[in-house]
């Protein structure tokens, strides 16, 4: 038996376990030049809220009836293409079926001996692509400032910390809670954590961590502790804007200050992205991520849950932020 | 006699003709290594609003009881400096008084015999390297984009425009009457113009203007005639943020959509600024600015207010929008 799981229909504000329906099919027979691949870990992401909407977003919507999509490792249970054979290990923007037949486009081949296979959809994925391709080309971080990120410690996050850490930087992170908080310190390296769900008023809360001053501010959360934030940004400031949480579940028009007299006064850029604008730089990201994760400049942490049947309520928990870096799903 | 105007008070909102005071001082005595200047035209722009309040800006604020200062075209009227002779025409940013002395700091000789004087205040001074400058290094135009400018009959929009078609651009005008909208079609050939006062659903019109969407927005007003065009931006556009003249006189914090989300969407990047952050290119600018003046490229208008007493009042007249291009003042 093959599970499968389709978008049932399309979430209203949060999404819910009624926003998906599981349905099975017969396990395909590859055909030639196809091969038939076998999921063991899916990634569960925030921006795949974005594509649940009817709307005009960086990526088509997903279809309602049809399976969702997203980064998933897969093994070759059968093959008949010419470039991978049965037992290699690859990762490829998949649907969310145990088993499925590709033609090989998009897919990648990963080593289990290099690291471990989940780390290929987080660290050396297009989350840690994400992080030092965001963070390098947009952030352009220098010895000395102060960069701070929100959704500190989720599987962007907790990367471009570290590599602010490399460049030089005092590296602020905030996140939502204690243990967060200290994960961030004392595994992550990073000078400062802000719990944002115990400070009443977070734009002080910066102020005193950031006693310079913000010139890099790399946004995975918007609302208003990206206000609290943009309130302390020095002159000339570089403003990434990699993810909006907070507002992927808004149903009406999320309104807020108008940035334009900031950007103004402060000279400063604010820049949306998303990985595939720097597509042709990932060999090179990839082999530098891959290099400070050998030399153990680069750590990691992922939050697994076991089970097929368990993917829809793990994307569901990234919105409470119940992960600690990666959240992967291990079929 | 000297004439002085002096900042009163700090204007609530909009400046009032009560916000100055006009006194008198006598003509000072250029000490040795001095120059004494006599004011001939004087610049009022926008931003100097933001300067009469007592709050952090990209420049210092005015004090009270002191001259307000500005872009000012000066002759030199008796010289102790060696580079200065008397007869001298120069640039400068000066007090608004009739006769003060300068140590020769800052100041650029002009040559009225290349460009009327009034000119080095308008195309070739500030505002044209302000427009070349903003849409050069943040635009960042090319052949075939669609540029939509707003404040497009103000002194920086109409040059903006102007250069974006030299660029081989689609340029579309956002203004405030239907002349000022006329004025951009005939004179500086923009290929649309819209008269914001009249559209009562403004991100319709901006969409009907610009087929292929908006690839380059050249911001000089903000607030709803920049949600407007925001609508209506296409992936990976450039948003330099010049001016937000419809927001200078708010005294509350003003409110409006939240930008993150359409920047990511949208891979977009909206980038403050002002001048002196391209000080380096002044040269090269202003050498471009000189040859397409005199090739014929480029036009402007002026308009022109006789009488030192009228400075305030055609700085008030600013924001409601009175001028054509340059508002300058004429001794």
């Amino acid at each position: 038996m093959n599970k499968v799981i389709l978008l049932k229909k399309r979430p209203a504000g949060k999404p819910t376990l009624a926003d998906f329906e599981f349905t099975s099919a017969a396990i395909p027979v590859p055909p030639s030049g196809h091969v038939l691949l076998k999921a063991l870990y899916v990634s569960v992401d925030p921006y795949l809220r974005g594509r649940m909407n009817d709307a005009k977003s960086y990526v088509p919507s997903f279809q309602v009836g049809q399976p969702i999509q997203s980064g998933i490792i897969a093994q070759v249970a059968d093959s008949k293409h010419a470039t991978f054979k049965k037992g290699d290990f690859v990762s490829g923007n998949l649907q969310w079926m145990q088993y499925q037949v590709s033609d090989g486009k998009g897919l990648i081949k990963v080593d289990d001996k290099v690291s471990p296979l989940s780390s290929y959809l987080g660290v050396l994925g297009m989350t840690g692509l994400t992080a030092y391709l965001g963070l390098t080309e947009i952030g352009i971080p220098k010895p000395g400032e102060t960069l701070v990120v929100s959704g500190a410690a989720g599987a962007v996050g907790s990367v471009v910390g570290q590599i602010g850490k490399i460049y030089g930087c005092t590296v602020v992170g905030i996140t939502g809670s204690d243990e967060k908080a200290e994960l961030l310190k004392s595994k992550f390296k990073f000078d400062h954590a802000i719990n944002y769900k115990t400070k009443h008023d977070l734009k002080s809360a910066v102020r005193s961590a950031c006693p310079n001053g913000v010139d890099i501010y790399f946004d995975n959360v918007g609302g208003e502790i990206s206000d609290a934030v943009l309130a302390n940004i020095n002159k000339h400031a570089r403003l990434p804007v990699c993810g909006a949480i907070s507002m992927y579940n808004e149903t009406k028009m999320p309104m807020g200050p108008r940035l334009q007299p900031l950007l103004l006064t402060k000279s400063a850029t604010m820049t949306g992205f998303i990985v595939s604008d720097f597509s042709t730089k990932f060999p090179e990201a990839f082999n530098q991520l891959a290099l400070w994760l050998k030399e153990g400049k680069l750590d990691y942490v992922e939050t697994i849950v076991e089970g097929f049947e368990n993917i829809p309520q793990a994307f569901i928990d990234l919105f409470d932020g119940k992960n600690q870096g990666k959240m992967i799903v291990k079929i």
